[in-house]
């Protein structure tokens, strides 16, 4: 057991380099009121670490960001003791005789491998407090599940809480490129990279995994689905040094590092002529990888692959599927404990855009609904949450409901790509839980995508989430400071499906803007109506796209209409909509369950919001709402430029409220924003206007 | 008097690296048929070449290019002698007694500068042959011009040939940057430049100023217009010595080579605090650079500049105008000789499409009409062929009609950027002939464009024609070869500009592909109707635009709809065009004199290629043709598709008769262009079916 001083934790937590609020992000650790540190400092004061601390890394860090954290909000150093009888405060392992002796039994076995305690009891004839994991990792979650009870406020003196993470990987990917760009990055560059290579100094990616540990993520992949050749040999000696030193920062937190791989190494890393999965020598070769990665890295968690999508290599060359592929590298990693996740965003993105008998929306199901039971058990399918691609209103992926036999993921897009680019506020929780909350229907009512992910509803031994990291080394990591929260909400939806929007989102707000009510409630109310804002300027009703080729960014209604890749709208004077029924399209809506393919196939039961992902309908169609399809898209683009510019005043009501460098930079994105919005207003209803050559009733200005 | 050996000959003349016919482009001297050989060799068999050779490069160029050529038709090397009276062919300066006594006084009067006669003569009782000029210049001009003969295998027994150029400024404009990128070039890199440097071999830049002198070019603008941080110290210490190297290949034939300035180089160059061109501090910089340039280069052309336009720096940041910023430019380099060239390139790059009332083809007579007579004699507005930027179809600028004070060049556009990139074949010389002969009426009938940029029509002292090169470091020169002809007909018609498009063509092809009747009739077809072709299948009617936003490759109806560019259709459910009339339109029509003006303001008038440039229509309005607009464009659709594919059957048609590599590279991109064309035809019908909902008339595929 070894005690750490002042200096030491400082040193050791958090770069010094970087000191303000915009970068300390969930760990900020405000000083609590006296009256309120008063009341907690007792059973903080005196703290007894058990087990080796000196030797088990996530426990040190466990111990730091306690000792860091509370002495930051109570104003005070907590004591730490090596006789647990005099501490109040007690953190270890379960197996820890220490700790063991103040919890139940029945207690402690509720403790899953990554779970964790915080109860309060009486020993001894006074009060302690015990946080207690099965495991070191549940400690560190622990520690920070504690620290954030600070944070908020809330009471610790009757504490017993048990939680255990609904997913085994709540995992974050990073499309992170070694020349340190991010494709769909919109936070400046790379906190890993750059020039080709590591950065040096690893002290912010320590600060990114502490960030990570606190939102109890606990897998990473650093580099690009889209490997292009540098990052190929990042499976090579070459690069693996330089891995192993960025996988012990986030072993540290209880993180296990993940490498996107080119299905094309054998060939392009390796000197083979061919990467068919069945060839015997391109085996050996992945095994052979599989030993020296794990000799460099003995936790490494598997690959992430993106293949034989979007021009990127994969089985189909030789004649294989994607079991083969995914199978072939699941067997080199299995000896190690390491794992494939198969990304399954494959489709045509060749397509002519005069075939109308092809859909995209229906790809990723036709791909691999067949597949299933095929898959080793070591293979996870990473499956994005709606059947095109991030875009701001989809339905929920139909392959969750597809696949019975077969390990789930659920990708989520954290950074901004077709939300704005974190230039516009667009707080993607409330959308992430309609996803989480989809009832497939796979087993019957209930069969939320949540559950299937989770590997809970067909008893699949891995699951989880998986979210595209809006990570770069802006001063405030995310660009768009409020963008923080996405990060947060996407970290707390993976470890607890069942959180609500809003209660995370007040979380999130009290943690890191404090607790002034009007405060609280205003950056709140922004943040959970944000996404409404943002679909109301853009595209309407569920059809998707409408932005600039390339970038993704500013209105574009044809930008996407004669391209290869397979994202329509088919407006022309009568109307617009994609038709996807059974009965008179493409027939994607039986890849649904009932009651679902009944529901999107009928023009009348089919939900306003994804009214022209289903139907093709005239522009005088009348919706639920009562309102025009035109109508419709007149009012909401009008609505939603006020709505962004009731965004700037609310935020100035806070003004003096929050320091001025957060203020100021949200202020400048927000005004950024209300001006944009007019832009995709104008471009929208002026396209629409001109085409189908209705009147907005309101008479408003259309151009 | 000095004569070159074979061997010196064949190491000065063309680079031996390159010995490919597409390579040799116009300069390729291929070996002519016995008999015709035997005709020309009486008069070619023994030289004259007056003066001393030795000493000016000039003379040296025109002689070794004559027994370079002579010796590759003839398949003989001519003997060169010391003795005037044994010579059959004589070529020198008309001041050089051996040829003075062989010409009329009164003939040889009436050469130019830069002109030259080719004359046959009875001299003691032989026939002598006579190239000369009066200065160096016209005696390497008048070589290339007999040269020509033979290559196109034309009689020389009784030439009486005088050419004097129309225009004193023949020059081409290079977009190219040093990092070796060249801007709107489809033709591979630089030829100048790479990785932010001079290329030091100076091989290939010499063969490209052989080919510019032999069609009679006499100015080059080395760098891009838009003059980045490495380019800006072009005028420096850092690279004059580099410049001045490239200055003397040039020189060498009849070459004056000019830079393009950056107009913030006081600053951005030389550490001062202002660019303002009244600023004493500023005007000493630009005379300092002046007298540094010349000590490097003493034939030094002089400055190209883009100013105040598309966010160039220019004087308007200081409060003063266009002419303010010339004319002390042209007084820093008065003393030296060289001259201005200022762009009329101005308008507003940042308009906001909603503001109809702004009409970017408005600008450039808007900016420089009320300056008329300001600029100093050593100015030279470069005005684009059309109002807009170099479009398939554009009217002819107003501009060109509104100023009778000031030296004017025509800035036509050889690099295909709008009109196919060098993939789709588009021979662009009808297009300019249309320019060039087009009636301004600015001092009553007959005022051609020709005739106000050669400065005859109000007698300016200066003028000319400017190009934009589509030369790059391909093989031949230019991507596609058959855009070798742009850059040929180009030349021939800043000398010439009376020629017509058949002459030229018909001169090209024969030089190029040799003399048989079908290869020589259907590459002429081929080229003559390529223009026609290639607006058949793109924007309609001379609207415009509808090209893929920044690389302006491909079709994009709406791509500059919504543009801060000022490049709009208006397009909508009932109709197309931009009203540009007075009546109820922006007004451009009365920038043009009479008739012009009232023709284009006429909706009955109005030719119908260029009506929705100025005339707002519904799709059923009739045309001239009889046709509705709607079905114009699609009939025009169909066709061009149709042609574009005969392209490449015409060209099979060929097969055999022209050398295998040639032959594939051009079927190659014609096939490419037939395929490219459906791409437009679909895109641009489609768009137009589906925002008019009128159908073709005659029931073909439109999606």
């Amino acid at each position: 057991m070894t005690t750490n001083n002042k200096a030491g934790i400082r040193n050791s937590v958090g770069s010094e380099r970087y000191a303000s609020t915009a970068y300390q992000a969930w760990l900020r650790y405000e000083k609590l009121p006296a009256e309120l540190a008063e009341a907690y400092v007792q059973l903080c004061s005196k703290i007894y670490a058990a087990g080796n601390v000196a030797e088990d890394p996530v426990l040190r860090s466990a111990q730091e960001e306690l000792l860091e954290g509370l002495q930051a909000m109570l104003g005070q150093q907590p004591e730490l003791t090596d006789t647990a009888g005099d501490a109040a405060l007690l953190a270890g392992t379960l197996d820890e005789p220490e700790i063991a002796g103040l919890i139940d039994k029945d207690e402690a076995a509720k403790v899953d491998e990554e779970g964790y305690l915080l109860h309060t009891v009486i020993s001894g004839g006074s009060r302690k407090l015990v946080i207690a994991g099965t495991t070191s990792k549940g400690v560190l979650y622990g520690v920070f599940h504690f620290l954030r009870i600070l944070q908020t406020r809330g009471r610790i003196d009757n504490l017993s809480v048990i939680e255990n993470p609904a997913n085994k990987l709540r995992m974050i990917n990073h499309w992170d490129n070694m020349d340190g760009s991010i494709e769909r990055g919109y936070a400046g560059e790379s906190i890993f990279y750059r020039d080709h290579a590591f950065i040096e100094d690893l002290s912010r990616i320590r600060d990114y995994a502490r960030l990570m540990a606190a939102v109890q993520l606990n897998a990473v992949v650093i580099n690009n689905v889209n490997v292009h050749e540098t990052e190929t040999k990042l499976i090579t000696k070459e690069f693996l040094p330089q891995v192993a030193r960025v996988a012990e920062v986030f072993r540290a937190y209880g993180i296990r590092l993940y490498l996107s791989i080119n299905f094309a190494a054998p060939i392009q890393a390796g000197g083979l002529e061919t990467a068919d999965p069945l060839d015997p020598q391109v085996r050996r070769w992945w095994q052979d990888r599989a030993k020296e990665i794990y000799e460099h890295v003995p936790d490494f968690g598997g690959f992430l692959v993106k293949a034989d999508s979007e021009h990127r290599p994969g089985p189909f060359t030789y004649g294989r599927d994607h079991a083969d592929g995914a199978n072939m590298l699941a067997e080199a990693l299995e000896p190690y404990g390491g794992i494939v996740i198969w990304r399954c965003f494959v489709y045509n993105c060749m397509q002519d855009w005069r075939d109308r008998s092809t859909d995209r929306a229906k790809a990723a199901y036709d791909h691999f609904r067949p597949l299933d039971g095929r898959f080793h058990e070591r293979v996870i399918l990473q499956i994005k949450n709606g059947p095109m691609d991030f875009q701001v209103r989809e339905p929920v992926s139909p392959l969750f409901g597809g696949l019975t036999r077969t390990n789930q993921m659920l990708e989520l897009q954290i950074t901004q790509e077709y939300t704005g680019q974190q230039i516009h506020l667009c707080y993607l929780v409330p959308q992430w839980k309609e996803v989480v909350d989809f009832d497939t229907y796979a087993a019957g009512e209930g069969s939320t995508v949540a559950r299937t992910v989770s590997g809970e509803l067909f008893n699949r031994p891995l699951g989880g989430f998986a979210g595209v990291a809006n990570i770069g080394n802006d001063e405030n990591w995310t660009g768009h400071l409020l963008a923080q929260a996405n990060f947060y909400g996407y970290g707390r939806l993976a470890w607890k499906p069942t959180l609500t929007s809003e209660e995370i989102t007040d979380e999130w707000v009290r943690i890191t803007f404090g607790h002034d009510p009007q405060v609280v409630e205003t950056i709140s109310r922004m943040l959970l109506e944000s996404w409404s804002i943002y679909e109301n300027y853009t595209a309407p009703l569920g059809v998707g796209w409408m932005v600039n080729p390339g970038h993704h960014y500013g209105p574009n209604v044809d930008g996407y209409e004669y391209s290869r890749w397979g994202t329509y709208h088919f407006a022309d004077c009568h109307g617009i909509g994609v038709d996807r029924t059974v009965k008179t399209g493409t027939g994607y809506t039986a890849q649904y369950h009932e009651p679902h393919a009944s529901r999107y196939e009928s023009l009348e039961e089919c939900p306003d919001e994804l009214l022209l992902f289903f139907h093709h309908v005239p522009y005088t169609h009348v919706l639920h709402s009562g309102k025009t399809v035109i109508q419709h898209i007149y009012d909401t683009h009008f609505e939603g430029v006020e709505q962004a510019a009731e965004l700037v005043e609310r935020w100035r009501s806070l003004e003096g409220k929050i320091d001025a460098e957060r203020y100021e930079s949200v202020l400048e994105r927000l005004l950024e924003q209300a001006e944009h919005a007019k832009e995709w207003r104008d471009v929208i209803n002026t396209y629409f206007y001109r085409k189908s050559g209705i009147a907005d009733q309101h008479g408003r200005k259309i151009y």
